[in-house]
């Protein structure tokens, strides 16, 4: 019989949600690329109530004492003595969400002697030292496509939003003003502008479908080309051979590749200085793969005009952490991907996870990141071999 | 000689800005219909200036003074002995935009002798009492199309906004917190969900093609039905006969009508009441559409779960307008139309509205609202004979 820990966020600070702004959320059939959503054998939540937090549990409590289990939950993750860390020495499970990430460092997989998967309820499995997984031969498995469209769509509303200057416009209305000179003196129209994204997989893919109908030219770069058809017939994407070849000619980039040793501190001063004077940035990838003084020096400088995104590092990011704080930004902290929408998938995504894992069955190969002491399935796709969780204990400066 | 008076809004409150976040704008060559941009002889102001404002003039001095012309320009427009009204007397043509509307009452219109010509410098003449334009024989112009596009781009943002919950979790991140579960209990993704237009004019039309990519099923209501090759083929909509009838089925509406009688509070408390409970609202069309207090009620019983918008009556409104203060709003100042990409059309646009009427040349058809004592033009398609203005004295509340 396993244990599992499950590291998940705190409840909203009124407490676990009574009741929803809605009653329910849209069915959806199938992914866009034709994956078949989560197929667990039956789930124990409601479909758009709050999973990701400590008192949802993700829904697994039912399905795994059932079965003998045990469910440890908690948010206490960082600094010395963290539930996390008492909790690890017999875990066989560890399952955490990048919004509120368990950082399974070296250190942490050395001492966890009975841990054999560790699982990202979410997508992006950077917070696991991938090397020392393959290492022990853990299986590493994230819920791959569960919420690609949710940060899509997020990115689109950022994007908007800087060039728009939503947030600041927003703000005359509360403080009880009309300035709309103030307003408008940073507002632009996204009409004809050069919009390009680092990475075209399903995330960049979905912005760059989203982003079509504005009438914006559209730019790209990634380790695999598209194809033919989705590149110039569809969507009459310019390709580059790399983000440094790319920046010089946009006027919006969004950022959408994952987080490996070849992404991290991409966006540093150099790559920044090359962009357009005014240029906008948007990451809801990883916040390691922009410079953090990088990024808010540019905006001092006028060199962006703004950047958006939801990711930062470590998270939670602590209190004077300079994104917080720098002019022209339109940050939220890390929530694109767990919408209640997303978290309903996500939820049921583990699930399957853990049903696969238990009755011996395989677990999708689209699911899996490191399988068998090597990088697997997405992973071998999308990452590269190695560790980005350094500097991950700075997590333990973020008081609420 | 003739003697223009325009009302245009305040400066920023840092003044006159003396540099822009970006240096250019994107080069457009026409609108999506095919229409040609504005095209006056010659403009002598700089794209992407500032030019609504009191300072930016916009961009007419040197044109109308070399012509013999005396202009005339203030920000000074409500309440007793305003500006306006001292200046009104001999002025042959009034301009003002709809973010800082002159009201043109009818009482005004009488009181203003020589007047021959009411310029919208943007789009929207709900501000001029129609019918007492007809009555005089006045001609009432404005620059259809030039911020069409600016709007829509807006309506996206907003209803991404709503939806995705973006203010309330980018405050989280301003005040020092990373309450995730917060964010996440009021946000869902778009994707599949039901989203309607009332009205697919040039707005709502490019409101549709954008959700399009979103993967919602779209809605529409109209005067006119479009096209079966865009509506069946192109967008697959849905059509219905009026907004009564398609608001019960959306998630998500947006308003994009003009305001004259008929449209008047149209989203009153009972059609309110008759979308499904948690829906979204989204007015970037005229304030005065929706009933203001049934607005603010709705989001406070959750029948909304949002209304974002930038559109008031009267406007400028009043520090103690409920829509400032309600729950779950993402409203703007009016501003949506007048990002400097807007302005430069429609500065433009009036500039070569100017340029016909001093030439004695016809000014095109279809920036025409009210001509030779009818409605004309995109008068004639979209607006009804009548007066909207009335409370617009409200607007004298308004302290900066």
């Amino acid at each position: 019989m396993a244990k599992v820990l499950c590291v998940l966020y705190d409840d909203p600070i009124d407490g676990y949600p009574k009741s929803y702004p809605r009653a329910d959320l849209p069915r959806l059939e199938r992914y866009p690329d034709g994956q078949t959503l989560p197929t667990p054998k039956a789930i124990d939540f409601k479909p758009g109530a709050l999973l990701g937090s400590v008192s949802g549990e993700l829904g697994l409590r039912k399905y795994l004492e059932a079965n003998g289990h045990t469910l440890v939950v908690t948010s206490d993750k960082d600094g010395d003595n963290s539930r996390l860390d008492r909790e690890l020495e017999d875990a066989e499970i560890v399952i955490s969400q990048p919004f509120w990430p368990a950082y399974m460092t070296r250190e942490r997989i050395e001492r966890a002697k009975k841990l054999k998967m560790i699982v990202t309820a979410g997508i992006g499995s950077d917070h696991t030292d991938l090397q020392a997984a393959m290492d022990r031969k853990l299986t590493v498995a994230e819920v791959t496509y569960c919420n690609s469209i949710s940060v899509a769509e997020h990115v689109v509303m950022m994007i908007l939003g800087l060039v728009r200057n939503y947030i600041p416009s927003y703000q005359w209305v509360v403080k009880g003003g009309w300035n709309i000179a103030d307003c408008a003196a940073r507002s632009y129209d996204v009409e004809g502008m050069q919009v390009g994204t680092v990475a075209a997989g399903r995330i960049g893919l979905a912005v760059l479908r989203r982003m079509k109908p504005f009438d914006v030219k559209l730019h790209y770069t990634d380790r695999h080309r598209l194809p033919r058809a989705v590149e110039e017939e569809e969507l009459g994407l310019t390709f580059h051979e790399s983000a440094a070849a790319m920046v010089p000619h946009c006027d919006v980039v969004t950022i959408n590749c994952p987080l490996h040793p070849e992404t991290e501190h991409l966006f540093d001063a150099k790559m920044i200085g090359s962009m357009k004077r005014g240029a906008y940035l948007i990451n809801t990838a990883r916040g390691k793969i922009c410079d953090r003084d990088a990024v808010a020096n540019a905006l001092k400088s006028g060199q962006l005009a703004g950047y958006a995104g939801d990711v930062w590092f470590p998270q939670p990011a602590p209190q004077d952490h300079p994104w917080r704080t720098m002019p022209h930004h339109g940050m939220t902290p890390h929530i694109s991907g767990t919408s209640l929408s997303a978290q309903t998938r996500y939820a049921a995504g583990v699930r399957e996870i853990l049903e696969c894992y238990f009755e011996n069955r395989p677990i999708r190969d689209e699911y899996l990141i490191v399988s068998d002491g090597k990088l697997a399935g997405t992973g071998a796709h999308s990452y590269s071999a190695g560790n980005a969780t350094t500097g991950s204990d700075e997590a333990a400066k973020f008081k609420q």
